[in-house]
């Protein structure tokens, strides 16, 4: 099969999915190059895969590969130059295997999401949990910034309250970050059985989120108080690594 | 004055600041909104305000506006929404106050550059060194991601391997991250007298300037071992931040 018109209809449904209600209604989203997809494909996420003419399918074992044209490869990538490979992927996400987590309350940056999510699977967190609000976590940008750990982790969307409350009565510590009312990061007690929670790049944690919380963490800073949210997530989501 | 065509000289001029090669070439660079404007006078680093016609200039009494129309300020701005407010800087620098660097080996994301500007001058770092293979600091992505951190600290363009020599003639002990033949970072002495290295995005530190190093510090994780650069700048700085 070889599909060259970017008005093929199969076509014309992929590129619906470059936007988060088409990509909310299918479960689906498009990822883009080699790496990403390699992710994607162990975690089994991979439905269809376009390859441009002229290219070799660096995962002919794995999966058979579609062939585009340049115009149809060109529609469907988010970057302007292009891509070579994009794979349809489904939006399945596992089963948490434990309770250690990492709450975004807000967070409005795709790629500030990303990021987090990256760190999170590295200090070896078991899920993410991101309010409504939150930045999409299937948008291009996110996903490229996850640098593809978003298929080694549980991801999901959900009202933060509930989630946290369920949490806590699991026997976790619920921590937020906060620059006021709050005790240095340094000095808080290590756990690993934690709940980490992040703001908004603006305005920090909600009230009604922070109120939750059973520990107030403030990040020593020297002067110029502000971090950028992924930065943040970063020195506290290592200080509760999970060790050994 | 009002200028209304984005034929103008001055606008021509301008606009050739969105180049690095032109912003070598004159040593200034443009900023927009209101926010990094706003630090960008207290450093005294403003040269020309420029406000789209019908706006109020909210530092009327630091610095007078040339009015602009719509066309001119879109063709200034990086943005494809355009900007109200933009500002023409130079490239001042103060001399650092002291000898805690921030050394960066080929970092190419102007975002991740910026970011890290922004975290260095949070942990209380006097200057920031970068290879000449670095994003450009006054990229309006790279000065953006700094959040008015680059008014505030010491940043230079430079060979890394004398300014490194130079460093550690002065007592500085230079930590770079690694991999490979390298201690937990959380069991190297705390120090203030330090200059941290951090690595291209793909390939880390080049072996030349790891050579250098007094130490070799990794950041422990538990899979996946992957971190954003300016993640992994975020934690070593704060663990060698200016404490009291």
């Amino acid at each position: 099969m070889e599909i060259n018109s970017p008005m093929n209809e199969k076509v014309k449904n992929w590129a619906k999915l470059q936007q988060k209600k088409y990509r909310d209604q299918t479960g689906k989203f498009l990822v883009e190059g080699e790496h990403l997809i390699g992710e994607a494909l162990k975690a089994g996420a991979v439905e269809q895969l376009l390859i441009e003419a002229g290219r070799t399918n660096p995962f002919e074992r794995e999966k058979e590969a579609i062939v585009c044209g340049e115009s149809v490869m060109r529609k469907l990538s988010a970057n302007v130059s292009g891509a070579w490979l994009i794979a349809v992927c489904t939006q399945k996400t596992t089963a948490p295997a434990g309770l250690r987590t990492v709450v975004l309350d807000g967070v409005q940056d795709p790629g500030n999401v990303g990021t987090i999510i990256r760190t999170a699977v590295a200090f070896g967190f078991d899920q993410v949990l991101l309010s409504p609000d939150c930045a999409d976590v299937y948008n291009e940008k996110c996903v490229r910034s996850t640098q593809g750990a978003l298929f080694h982790i549980a991801i999901s969307r959900t009202e933060l309250i509930p989630a946290l409350n369920e949490l806590k009565e699991a026997g976790v510590t619920v921590i937020g970050t906060a620059l006021q009312g709050a005790q240095p990061l340094s000095e808080l007690p290590v756990s690993e059985n934690i709940a980490v929670v992040l703001g908004n790049e603006g305005q920090g944690i909600r009230p009604a989120t922070l109120d939750i919380c059973d520990q107030r963490a403030f990040i020593e800073m020297s002067s110029f108080e502000s971090l950028n949210v992924a930065v943040a997530a970063g020195i506290c989501l290592y200080r509760y690594r999970r060790r050994g």
